[in-house]
């Protein structure tokens, strides 16, 4: 496809982890091309001079955010921006008729008082709350086809949703009993300085943080609860791992009397028929991080445990890759109307 | 105190990585000598040798194990032996008068049905089981002064059970309901060659396995039934942490109704109150590896979540300090009566 | 390019390091196809139950070596075999009309004496030395274009001559001075069960080994003598970093009196001009592993001390990219007369 | 020994790598108690509340450096203060009669020039610099007994001096060539917040940095040179390792013609025949950081190579230990009479 075919995409502060990974996987995309790439901190330098593995790719240089000079040279906009950051930009952006798929929690939760308790500050565009589409891909993609505002989920989120939607969907568990136990690395936090994410601070360590308190809680709670019709309280419980990538997922759940391993199963294959992404893994085998790194995929399984009556669904998912960037570029494929799967099927580079 | 006043100790099995971790213990105990050191692949070689971070220690050289030839070379012994390699050496041992730490998992399990069932053979010395008392430290003191052979418990099983016996004592949770997500560094697993413990497999990895059938879960299940008076099951799930070192356990529980945060805070610094290994942390501080590292220590923290009613207990120890050769060490110390502390109290070295 | 027209390729030994990073390369090319994969200890099993980061892609099941079954099923044979269980089959398969590229350092010493002292045997198929062509593709493209046989360079040597071979043309330097310092990754050893590769024998360490008698010395000396017309002695020091890929070299040389940093960057540019591989880093800037990881991009820059009259030149490529499977698909290129970047552009996954 | 009769000592910026691992081994010190710690940090926080490693260890609280309010409450300082912080506070407590170990660079360059090309500013307490001795333990113990200001050697500078100075001061090597190709883990650096040091940037890499133009190089000229009797240029390339702490130092050198194995070998046994902490490795054998960790000891071995007439020294230390606080601990007890390893013997924790 030549290049003038190609739809211009800006990607709004390109040069944190999720921004630069978006960059990383629309530089192989056969539709897309990016012609802005934003960056405060880097702005008039080039990528390359700055990301040396980008060298050799035709990138514009990083500039300054400026949506006056964002209008005519982008039709879809992923932006990166942190939160409380977007909204008013991302407002002007979709006035200009650009397309926008958010990667931060702003229009993430639907209602805008469920926001201010979260974030401890008002909504800064509550009128776009209602038209933003949820963008964990595998489970809207009638309404991300039409989208012109998504909300890319969470990483923590998307590795909890995919395990225990298809369960609450056919009501194969008990809703108020999940618990989920979730480990990522360290690029689940922005790339900027701070002690606690040192080297020699994260090395060799291992641990929770904001147990029972998290800011994704609300989230993972308001998707349940909308696939469920009714409000549910789950108990989450994020950790840090020494790695550079990837969040595993254990979810424990009682299930409801009466449902099989066989169930189980069937609903994962069924819920996941139709996507390339999603591997359920066969009985006896379990999810990895290094299988999914710096790839799209995301690796189910489920252990039923008859003794004690648990339900234990595990995911392995990157939280750069489904859990960001990756499902960003996923959703702008259904929002342009290619097969979903472009540019994104390259395989985790194992070992 | 003069060398010829020091208790004779011997480490069997001295060169695998819990064995070797006994003896650089036991190198800094102001009380215990090392007499006899064996190993099956080192026999005949200085430990300095192989292991060069224990030169300049006087240590006697890697021997062969010869039951004869142990008698009247040491009044206790540390067994680091493989399951099923020790009991009938252990038996003669005790024969000879000797007492022994043993740090398999043969004399855990009480019910030689029961380790028939999670080991696949019968059990070489049932006769020994009744008189095994387990060495869950700050449990079990009395008995262990008194013991004359002790049976160290599992790693998995230590960071469980300091974490949620004392709530079974007391009554303050529904013990159908545990759910234990533990991860290890990889020191768990034993020094031998295997493929997936290569660097290259564990590093930027991090994975779960053995869901809900690990060897370890008959041993948890032991003493929490043992505590309550009736059986249990519980859920128990156990991962592969890409660190050297540590196991950080959370337990999820669900509280009788009324049982409050103080409750269980007052529970855990009463159990512990005369514990200098277990630091029962302040409310908002949560459990972390590096902080246990090399040593015998025990972090705790706890979060009573109320919109789940979920209690969720966190634990952080060394899988090889007391998870294995510190607990046998302090085992020991009780075994003879010093102070159980004794040396066992430098701290972790962080960073 | 319709599966019909694409090139057959077989790949032996595909499980083990190089092999499966071969297949993970081979699997984004444009014009081949992987026909057959064979490996001893996987033989009858499917690729994605192995490596599942490999699920999703069509290959073939791993199978058994058997030369009569190979003939007609491949035209070309990417050998990872070990040292001394290639030879004779890759005589067979150059019988049958295929050609072949061996990962092994079977063919690399063109001198059979040479090979019987690094190696200690002597040369299976001694007659195939004179016509094996060393793949260092940078150096050796015309040769490369007509070749039956490749000889693909060994990690250490392609890191050290990428960044020599350019001075030593140019006789920038005293070809008597040269020191290797080398510090590669786990992968560099074969995917075998060995205590010393365990992760916790390798997590926070590093260590020299085999100063100054690497079997790679021979290799790097007779590429290094081969260019200047005369033998040379070199000091080659390999280190073993804890990391999973990546090899880091300094190469310390003395510069010929009146030698310029003018002239050296001259020399690198005009040496790798057409190299689409190799980055000369702009002065002030280093090379770092994590940009070429799981690529086969070579970063070089270098420093020429005045004080201590001292020409440092440092490379930095991934050892199982530039120096194995990355290195022998640009080979395998060049001998079918493609693009030589063919297949290979993808940029690191950074972070 | 009593409390009241164990030294007072001071530790500033004790919160620091170097401070906190100054007090770690302190607390562990048979004649030395703390009786001041201060941090701008975290001037009024309990020690263990910030790093809990230290739990139950009787400790000052941190405080704000106030030299007006240290007077009377320590006979000893260990001064972990940033360059050019420290001098003007140094001459005071000097002034009020303590005795000072700085381990800054302020102190150990003798010529205020040599400190300003380097540093880049006059130097702040130049009158100071002729009585500081520089804290090189095996090299200078006389002087260190009677020192009242010591200079606490570099950490990269502690690692090259005691591979090279043995060979200089027994002229078995031609000065003019040696070349330091050193590797540190990331606690060389001070713990700071910095992109560059975060846990993702440098896991999985590897990277030289201020290649030929690094700060120690000077100093450690300096102390070749004075060994020597004239000045000398060397070569020295710093890398950063993904470790959190240790030194490896190889150190290549042209030996005099004649020079042989055994006159090194000799060289290195004498040079350090009373020197409990380092270690002269078996020919064949070679250094590792994992045993040095955590401790004072450094590993020494070298190899002579006959073909291309060069001499490796390896050397191993740990950064915080005998390149930072373990030497000022090893130096604290030259100056105050005692044995130079009490408190300093406790062996790495290996694994």
């Amino acid at each position: 496809m030549a290049s003038h075919d190609k739809v211009k995409v800006a990607v709004l502060g390109a040069s944190g982890y999720s921004g630069i990974e978006a960059v990383r996987l629309l530089a192989a995309h056969p539709f897309l091309e990016m012609s802005v790439l934003t960056s405060e901190h880097y702005a008039g330098r080039e990528v390359a001079e700055v990301f040396r593995h980008l060298a050799g790719i035709d990138l514009p240089p990083f500039e300054e955010l400026r949506t006056d000079l964002l209008s005519g040279r982008a039709e879809v906009v992923i932006s990166c921006l942190p939160e409380r950051v977007g909204p008013n930009i991302i407002a002007e952006l979709l006035n200009c008729g650009m397309k926008v798929i958010d990667l931060s929690a702003d229009f993430r939760l639907k209602d805008a008082a469920a926001y201010r308790q979260a974030y401890g500050v008002e909504h800064p565009a509550p009128h776009l709350l209602g038209s933003a589409v949820y963008g964990l891909s595998e489970f809207n993609r009638r309404e991300l086809r039409e989208a012109r505002l998504v909300a890319n989920p969470g990483c923590y989120p998307t590795g909890a949703l995919l395990g225990i939607l298809p369960l609450i969907r056919r009501d194969l568990v008990d809703p108020s009993s999940i618990i989920i136990d979730a480990k990522s690395g360290t690029t689940g936090a922005r790339r900027q300085a701070a002690i606690e994410q040192l080297f020699a601070e994260v090395n060799e360590n291992f641990r929770p943080y904001k147990v029972g308190n998290h800011r994704h809680t609300p989230e993972i709670e308001q998707e349940i609860g909308t696939t469920l019709g009714r409000e549910v309280a789950t108990m989450f419980v994020p950790h840090l791992l020494p790695v550079t990538r990837g969040i595993l997922t254990s979810i424990f759940v009682r299930p409801r009397s009466g449902t099989t391993e066989e169930d189980v199963r069937a609903t994962f294959e069924m819920s996941f028929a139709k996507s390339r992404f999603v591997r359920i893994l066969k009985p006896g085998v379990l999810p990895e991080l290094k299988n999914v790194r710096a790839t799209n995929f995301c690796e189910i399984a489920f252990v039923l445990e008859r003794r004690s009556q648990t339900l234990c669904v595990i995911t392995a998912i990157d939280n750069l890759g489904k859990g960001a960037a990756g499902q960003a570029v996923q959703n702008l494929n259904l929002m342009l109307g290619y097969d979903e799967a472009a540019g994104l099927l390259t395989p985790a580079p194992v070992p």
